[in-house]
């Protein structure tokens, strides 16, 4: 028997099935053959990236109680997913249930009530001082929407991230080279299999509890290789120990066929963030507080996919007129 | 050497340092002493809940980037903490940090921008079938934190937790029986001592992982025989397995001297709970799905709550007219 790390096809076999998973794909399908069919910014279809945004959990009981989760308010790939909009990209926003949203970051974490008034006809609206960024975040919110440009599909556990994220991509793949990977979830490494899972919440009292998690398939390779062999592909590499940040970085541009890495610490990741092709590094940093880091970034890789398309199609396709 | 299970203090000691500690203590110190000496509603002080809500987490790494989590939405201790205001409490909300708060409860978890509308004039205001429900919303939260009866403490991991609930604990003994806790967040019962936590992210591609975990110390005796001995502690039991369910309510009452236990099951949590007495077990179902559940339940605490202030007192206090 293979396990399951070194065989994607036994992780999926054993996992816990999709919940609607025929609505799903049915939405997808849609999503993707309307919009690279659709007029893109320079001919051609309209481009269309997959951001992955916010962290896998892995169930330790299988009604599940408990879990083990990684650190992602997925504030990253919701800024991100407003500037590839912005850059006319379709965007698959695929995203951990309960993070961060798309036109939703000025949202306060807490005290959300301090941000209404009651004015002098008992009508609720919105604080004056708030004002303009909500309603600029309600119309940019709207227009991505009734454009069809937005499609959001949730996730919680990691058995749902990766049977989603094999479905996006098999789908994405009629893109060609159009399609974009912007894997900025934070995946779990390690799982316990669905099989070897205790049914019932584990009960305390015996003394310490030993656990012992395998590891999840390295599901880039299969991305690269089969899923989706044409698409433009992004990852990231979040690391607490800045000595080996770059090397992590260099292993998965390698070892994975990834095109970009961005390599981020988990210290400093909204200051400054390390783009790593085949041919440079170049640090962006944040220019000044009121501006999103992922501005620069989302410039750079839509330059970078637009010379890789060029060089896919055999020379640019021009703009039509 | 005393494992840290079996002796509080060396969990406490070796827990990083609480930030702020200071700063909380005061606001804890000066909300307490204005909310007992104010006039309550049967004469005396007034009474105070610390009501905890949402799930602790475990962190698997000093710089945390992976922890266990446990699944709480807070919505529990949100609504209850709105029924305990309305009850003429004053509460101490303790919650996760990102969980559910108090008079937030009808936001939605996504496409929150759904809620607003730009008006003829451009201004932002709710629309208009949301907006009796913000409107009372908003009513009620201003008037609970105009008036000072409602503190907000947050909290990520369980070594944050227990320290802000001791904080409260010692804190609140100085209101005697008007005292009470309502202890409804998911509580770890395993953590990984701070010193024997990996420094950095733990790196993957070694094989499987194996995590020993300890159990974290039962505070619930700690709380009940050394921080506040006269307060009214409920506490709750929530299993999957309804075999176990009163069995470990059982437990929990006798063995850590709860007034009362709230027992429930994770499929039917929101529909159905067991409030469990020395005395008696009595079901409560929710009547109709517009009813929140925690009224019915916050009525029959502080129902029992009373009765104790009256038995602690010898004889109860009148109303002074």
């Amino acid at each position: 028997m293979v396990a399951a790390e070194d065989n994607p096809e036994s992780f999926f076999a054993a996992a816990p099935p999709l919940r609607d998973a025929d609505a799903v794909a049915a939405r997808l399908g849609e999503f993707i053959a309307r919009n690279s069919s659709a007029a893109g910014a320079g001919g051609g279809g309209r481009r269309i990236v997959c951001v992955t945004s916010g962290g896998t959990t892995v169930p330790l009981e299988q009604r599940c109680v408990r879990y083990i989760d990684n650190f992602s308010s997925g504030h990253r790939g919701a800024a991100s997913t407003e500037y590839f909009l912005k850059a006319g990209y379709a965007v698959i926003f695929l995203h951990r249930r309960g993070s961060c949203q798309p036109y939703c970051r000025f949202l306060p974490d807490d005290s959300f009530l301090k941000f209404f008034d009651v004015d002098a006809e008992s009508k609720v609206q919105v604080a004056e001082c708030h004002a303009p960024v909500v309603k600029k975040a309600i119309g940019d919110y709207c227009k991505a929407i009734e454009g069809g440009y937005l499609l959001k599909l949730p996730f919680t556990t990691i058995f749902e991230y990766l049977q989603l994220l094999k479905m996006v991509a098999t789908s994405i793949s009629s893109a060609g080279p159009l399609g974009m990977f912007y894997l900025a979830a934070a995946v779990s490494d390690f799982y316990v299999p669905w099989d070897s899972m205790a049914k019932h919440k584990i009960q305390s009292g015996g003394g310490p509890l030993d656990m012992r998690l395998s590891q999840v398939p390295k599901m880039l390779s299969v991305l690269r290789n089969q899923w989706a062999p044409l698409a433009f592909c992004i990852s990231f590499k979040l690391e607490t120990d800045s000595d080996i940040l770059i090397q992590k970085a260099d292993m998965a541009l390698n070892k994975y066929k990834m095109n970009i890495v961005v390599a981020n610490l988990l210290a400093t990741y909204k200051e400054e963030v390390i783009i790593v092709t085949d041919k440079e590094r170049s640090t962006i940093r944040k220019m000044n507080k009121d501006e999103d880091l992922e501005m620069q970034i989302i410039k750079i890789l839509s330059q970078n996919h637009s010379k890789y398309i060029c060089g896919s199609t055999n020379g640019c396709v021009q703009s039509p007129d």
